[in-house]
C-alpha cells in the first residue's frame, strides 16, 4: 500500500549511476517540506515505489522539480518530465535492529529478514549499511544468527530449483594464483552422472576469476533458465554469478565489506553458503587453502573456519565437507585467464601440471563419496578414471558447447600476448617460495585479467633447484608497454625467493 | 606536494549539494583507467587539491570530462571547462586506524588526529566514516582517547583568542522546552566584569535553540572577528556557533552521530568540551537536566556523564563544574523562539517565570564562585544582585546593540502569532507532568521554530490544581492551518498529564 503523496514533483533524469537512490530537491523547497540533506523520501510512481536519499541544489533544481539519478528512477522506472510522487519517510526498522546488534544483543531471524529486505528494498543508507556490517564485525555471529542471515540472503533473491537429485557444488576461499580446480572437477563430478550447477566470480582484485578463465572456452554470462537448461542437458557449467539474481542481497553487502576490508567471518560463512543454497546445493566441498601469502596464512583460522562451515552447513541442510589445503604458492603453471584455461585442457587431457592435476583428483573424488555416488575410499579412483579415460574432457567440450563456446577446442587455439619476456635466476641455490601475492601484482601489470592472453607463465614450484640465467618464469603480454611495466615490478620485487632462512629484518 | 596528474579532464559543474566529494566519470573511460564505483581520486588545479568518490555515468559524462559537484568544486574552486588533474589515489591511512579501534585497540594522539586531519580533508568516505563512530560507540573511549579526541577537534578549526582573562563558558545537555538560562545568564555574567563567548546551536529537532531565540532580538550570525569585537567591548555575546570556523570537524561527526541516533559518551564529551576550549574558555559550568521526557532520564547516567566531564575538563586545562538539574517538565513559561525572547526578557526586567528565574541566578552564582571572582557561598547573592539592580538587563540591551539589534527592545515590541487557541483541562486534579517532547512537538507543528513567533505558552506546571475548562496551554501560531494541526495533535497525546498512579499498561 502507498500512501497519498505529500508532494507531486516533475522527474529530470540524469544518468549518474551511484550504487545507491538519490534525488536532488530544490532547497528552498525542501527547507519548506521540512527535509535537510540525507533525509529519506518514497518515491511512487504507478503502483511502484522505492526509497531514495536527499541531496539539495539552489539552482540545478527548480521548484517543483526533482531529480532522479539512473540507479533511482529505473526503480520507479520514472522518465523525464513524469511527474513522482514524494512523501516524507520515517527510518526504517532496521536502523533499531542495528543499534539492538551494536549493543551487543543477539538478533532474531525475523530481526535479521527485516534488515536484509530493507537492504534490498534501499532503504538504508551507506552509513547505516556500514553501522550494520561494523556491529557484526566488532560483535561477531553466533551460528544461529548466521543460519538466520544466510537464509535471508538466499530468500532475497531467485533460487534455482533443478528438480533432480543429487545437487553438488564446491567452493573454495581464495588468494591462490592459477588454482582453477574448478574447471577441472566440474566436468569430472558431470560425467559421472551428478549435477554440478557451479557459479563463478570475476576477478576483482586478482589476474583471473574462474568466470573470467572458462569465458576463454565458452559464454559464461547466462540467465537463471538458461543455467538450468545447461546444467539439466550436460550435469554442469561454470557460469559467471553475477549475471543471475541468486543471493541477491550478498552483493550489497560484499561492496561494503570490500570498502572497509572487513570480513566479519559470519557474513562470510553465510555469504558463500547462500550461494550454495540458493542452487540447491545437497553437498558441498569446501577448499580453504592455506600458507604464506595465501588469503588465509594462519591454519588456525582455517581450522576454526573448517568447523564453521560444517557447522553452519547443517543447520541449514547441507552436507559440508571443508579441506584446508596447501596454499602457500600459485597451483598450476599459467596465471591469467588464457593461460590458465589452457592448463586446464592439458589437465583434461591428461598432460597438465601434476599439483593442479592432484589437488582436482582429491576434491572431486571427496565430492563423489560426500554423496554416496562412490563408497568411502574409493572417490579419487574414480575421478582419477574419469581424468584419464578422457570422459571428463569429453564432458568439458559438451558443457563448452552448451555455453555457446566451441566445443572442439584445442591448447594451441586459445591465444595469448605476442610480446614474452623471461624473469631470470640471479644466483644459484633452491627455490625457497613463490609468492601469490607478487605473482598476481605482476600478471595483472602485464594486462591480465581484462587482457585475456596476459599473464605470468611459471617455470619453477617451491623446492626446485635453479642455476644462474635458469628462466623462473615468462611474463606474456598483449601490449609492450604493459609488458616493460610488468618488468619493472618483477625487477623490484622477489616473487621468487632462493633459500634463505631470515624473513624479515627490523633494526 | 602535489603528484604530477595521471589525467586530465575537463570539467563540468553540477550545483548539487551532497555533503561529500563526489565526482561523475564517464564509465568506459574509467574502465580503462582500473577505477570502480567508490574508488577515491585525487583532484588538483592550480595548488589547490581535495578528495573525492567516483560515480559513473555512460551518457551524462563523455570522454575526457569530469561532473563535479559543487561540493567537489568549491573545495578546488573548479569551474566549468577548466581542466582538472585527476589521480587515482590509496586508502587513506586512516582506514587501518578506524580497524585498529574496531579490533578493540586503543588509539594513540596521532592516530586520532591523523583521523580527524583525514576527515577535515574530506579523504574519508561515508562508509568509513560511519565505521569510525560505531567504532567508538561500540568499543568505547578511554579518557585519554576523549582528551586527544578534543584536541584534535580544537585543532581542525579556527579557534578565539581573546587575550584577556578570565573567560568562562556553559554549556547545557538539552531536551528541556524553553531552558533559555543561557540568555539570562550571560549578561549576568557579563555584568560581573568576566568574559563570556558563548556560541549556541541552532534547533534541529527542537521548537527553538538559543541562537534561534537570541535572534528574535539581535543577529546572530557573526564572524569569529566580529565575536571578538564584540566580547572584548561588552564582555560578552550569544551568537550561533555554524557560522565560525569553531571545532570545525565536530559537524561531520554530528551528522553521522545524528544519522544513525548514536551517541558515543567520548565523542559527546570531546565534541562539547571541544567548543568551549576552541573559544579559550578556562572555566565552565556544565547543566545537565536530567528527568522523565528529558533528554537523559536515568540519574545514574547523568551522574556518571558530569564526572566524566570533570576529570577530562581538568586533563585539558579547563576548570569544570557540572550540576545535574531537574528536567522533567518545561522550564519558562514560552517555548518557540518569541515566546522565549519575551520570557528572557521579563526575567531580566524582574517580572519573569520564576524556574528560569532561579536556575539561570543558581548557575550564574556557580560561574562566579569557579573562576574566583566571589568568595564561596556568596555566588547567588551577587547574581541576584546584579539582576535585581538591572545591570543584567542593561548589559543584554549593550550585547543586542552591540550584536546589531535594538538595544530598547521592549517585552510588547515582540511579535508573536495571531492565531492562538488555548487547549483546557478536560477534568479537575492535580497536574502530574508536563511532558517536553509532546509540548516541542506541539510547537513545532504550530511553525516554530522557523516561525519565530509560533509555539506554546504554558499556563501550568506539574503540582499545579487545574478545573474542568481551565487553559493548560496556548497554542500560538502564524498560520490558521498549522495552528488547526498543532491542535489536532493536542488532542491526541497527552502533553500535560493529570494525576495518576499508572505510566503505561501492558496486557
Amino acid at each position: 500500500m502507498v500512501e497519498k503523496p505529500d508532494y507531486m514533483l516533475k522527474a529530470k533524469i540524469f544518468d549518474i549511476e551511484t550504487g545507491k537512490n538519490i534525488v536532488v530537491l530544490n532547497e528552498d523547497e525542501a527547507h519548506e517540506m521540512d527535509m535537510l540533506i540525507s533525509d529519506r523520501v518514497l518515491l511512487t510512481k504507478g503502483g511502484k515505489k522505492c526509497i531514495a536519499i536527499v541531496d539539495l541544489s539552489t539552482t540545478l533544481v527548480k521548484r517543483g522539480e526533482i531529480v532522479l539519478f539512473s540507479d533511482t528512477s529505473c526503480g520507479i522506472g520514472a522518465r523525464h518530465g513524469e511527474m513522482i510522487g514524494v512523501n516524507i519517510t520515517s527510518n526504517p526498522a532496521s536502523v533499531e535492529i542495528i543499534k539492538k546488534k551494536m549493543d551487543g544483543g543477539n538478533l532474531r531471524n525475523d530481526e535479521i529478514k527485516n534488515v536484509i529486505d530493507e537492504i534490498m528494498e534501499n532503504k538504508l543508507s551507506e552509513t547505516e549499511l556500514a553501522s550494520f556490517v561494523v556491529s557484526l564485525y566488532i560483535r561477531g555471529l553466533s551460528n544461529d544468527e548466521t543460519v538466520y542471515l544466510t537464509n535471508a540472503i538466499v530468500g532475497s533473491g531467485s533460487t534455482l530449483d533443478l528438480g533432480v537429485h543429487p545437487v553438488v557444488d564446491k567452493h573454495c576461499s581464495g588468494g591462490v594464483a592459477g588454482n582453477r580446480t574448478t574447471m577441472v572437477l566440474v566436468p569430472i563430478i558431470a560425467a559421472a552422472g551428478l549435477y554440478i550447477p557451479k557459479t563463478s566470480a570475476r576477478s576483482i582484485t586478482s589476474p583471473a576469476g574462474t568466470a573470467d578463465t572458462m569465458e576463454v572456452l565458452a559464454p559464461v554470462t547466462v540467465k537463471l533458465d538458461e543455467m538450468k537448461d545447461i546444467v539439466l542437458k550436460t550435469h554442469g557449467c561454470v557460469v559467471w554469478g553475477g549475471a543471475m539474481d541468486l543471493a541477491a542481497a550478498d552483493d550489497k553487502l560484499i561492496r561494503i565489506r570490500n570498502s572497509m576490508r572487513l570480513d566479519p567471518k559470519g557474513v562470510l560463512l553465510a555469504s558463500i553458503l547462500a550461494k550454495k543454497k540458493s542452487v540447491g546445493a545437497e553437498y558441498v566441498i569446501i577448499d580453504i587453502p592455506v600458507g604464506r601469502g595465501a588469503k588465509i596464512e594462519d591454519s588456525r583460522v582455517a581450522n576454526e573456519l573448517a568447523k564453521d562451515f560444517l557447522e553452519i552447513g547443517e543447520k541449514l541442510g547441507m552436507k559440508a565437507e571443508c579441506y584446508v589445503t596447501v596454499g602457500n604458492g600459485p597451483i598450476g603453471e599459467g596465471i591469467g585467464p588464457a593461460l590458465e584455461a589452457r592448463d586446464v585442457l592439458k589437465v583434461l587431457q591428461g598432460q597438465g601440471p601434476y599439483d593442479l592435476t592432484e589437488k582436482s583428483l582429491v576434491l572431486a573424488g571427496a565430492l563423489l563419496e560426500l554423496c554416496g555416488k562412490v563408497e568411502k575410499g574409493r572417490g579419487y579412483a574414480v575421478a582419477s578414471d574419469l581424468l584419464k579415460s578422457g570422459k571428463a574432457l569429453e564432458k568439458m567440450r559438451e558443457i563448452i558447447g552448451a555455453q555457446g563456446g566451441n566445443s572442439k577446442v584445442k591448447v594451441e587455439d586459445i591465444p595469448i600476448g605476442s610480446y614474452k619476456e623471461g624473469v631470470k635466476a640471479g644466483r644459484e641455490g633452491r627455490i625457497h617460495h613463490v609468492d601469490n601475492k607478487m605473482i598476481s601484482k605482476i600478471a595483472r601489470a602485464a594486462g591480465a585479467p581484462k587482457s585475456k592472453g596476459a599473464g605470468v607463465l611459471m617455470h619453477v614450484r617451491q623446492g626446485d633447484k635453479v642455476k644462474v640465467g635458469d628462466v623462473l618464469f615468462d611474463i606474456i603480454s598483449e601490449s609492450e608497454t604493459k609488458l616493460s611495466i610488468a618488468l619493472d615490478i618483477a625487477a623490484k620485487s622477489e616473487a621468487v625467493e632462493m633459500e634463505k632462512v631470515v624473513l624479515t629484518r627490523y633494526v
